[in-house]
């Protein structure tokens, strides 16, 4: 079972898919964690969610080789989130491979997927924001092609697309 | 009944939520305005929906205290919209009322509330438009999870979510 | 038919109405391409598009006249998108034209239309920016009403909402 949970940023996408993983998972999953902090307020953020899954999930934090991390793992895996994955992947000079490392990931068994729906509002003057939307919708969209279950999230709740 | 009415700037959400209210309503209900007009065209528009309603809502200008100005209404209200609230909240250093705010205005029985999805662009740089786009996306959770009905709003349609 | 793709940019909305052109079309359909290339990635986009659709299509770009452009074609024209035509409206000072256009192009008969949500992030600063916003929402809301079908698309997929 492959799924992808896609919403706004504060859609409770998050939560939806971890409550997802963990009612499909039989033994413990992993939590894979994409985000690096950059803030007080993140980094908060980011405790506060550790602590909710330290007994339920197994978490390992990287930002750029999720192909590689996850590929070994034969227990459910959520990767939280695919947005600030490309976004490593810009910061680290590694454009060229977001899309065939897309592709390779999204094929992965018994992988939960969340990423930021970001195209929605007035296209950003911003070059490197452009570029970052530019490659998040095409992630969303090669994982949503791979994924056997697709939910659109809106204000915590979840939509079945696919 | 309680229910929200999500989506974009001019998705025709205000207009889906005021149908709806007057379906509901068997006495005149009210309309609780939390809009403060900043330019002309914003002054233009409140004043064409203020005519469009005068007959049919009784209608309160209230940008920040809500649940004091609903909770004594038993007819039917509609909010509109929780993301100027959250707006006007934040400009008067209330940030730390928001999320209780929130929970206490969403139990109330008979209220209709239309709020602004704004997290699906890039996340902007600015600070207090992020801290904004923070709250309004957890109000709107909050008062998803209490509400009886869910409606997603886009091209001027709606999606029922829950 | 008519019918309206709407989502964020980079959801997958031209590729989903294109191939619902196809499917509907029994005669060679036309693409009515409305985008003027700005920049280079946007020509190369185009390049690849023009490429993919050329012996499935009768490409004619039009930035403006989209209504004298489409009215005397019987056969399936697919619009792509009003989006770039709102924001070619306004830079050629038509603003008091967008309207009653969107009206008049959305009753035409066999007329396939896409258009961006753009108003779902945080309203921009920028007055232009603002403006654009407002006039997309509006026609979305136009061209769904006129529409028999209406499909909201998120990662390459659709959701039918009418």
């Amino acid at each position: 079972m492959k799924a992808l949970f896609i919403g706004a940023n504060k859609s409770g996408k998050s939560r939806l898919a971890l409550e997802y993983t963990l009612k499909l998972a039989s033994k413990k999953p992993y939590f894979i964690a994409t985000g690096i902090p950059t803030d007080e307020e993140m980094k908060k953020k980011i405790e506060i969610h550790k602590k909710d899954r330290q007994n339920r999930f197994i978490t390992i934090e990287e930002p750029l080789e999720i192909y590689r991390t996850i590929k070994p793992i034969e227990a459910y895996k959520l990767v939280d989130c695919l947005s600030f994955w490309v976004s490593n992947m810009l910061l680290n000079s590694k454009e060229d491979e977001i899309l065939t490392e897309a592709e390779k990931i999204s094929q992965i068994e018994n992988s939960i997927f969340v990423i930021n729906e970001v195209g929605a509002g007035v296209i950003p003057a911003n070059e490197l924001a452009r570029k970052f939307a530019h490659y998040n919708g095409l992630v969303s969209q090669i994982v949503a092609k791979n994924s056997d279950e697709v939910y659109f999230c809106t204000a915590g709740l979840s939509l079945k697309v696919k």
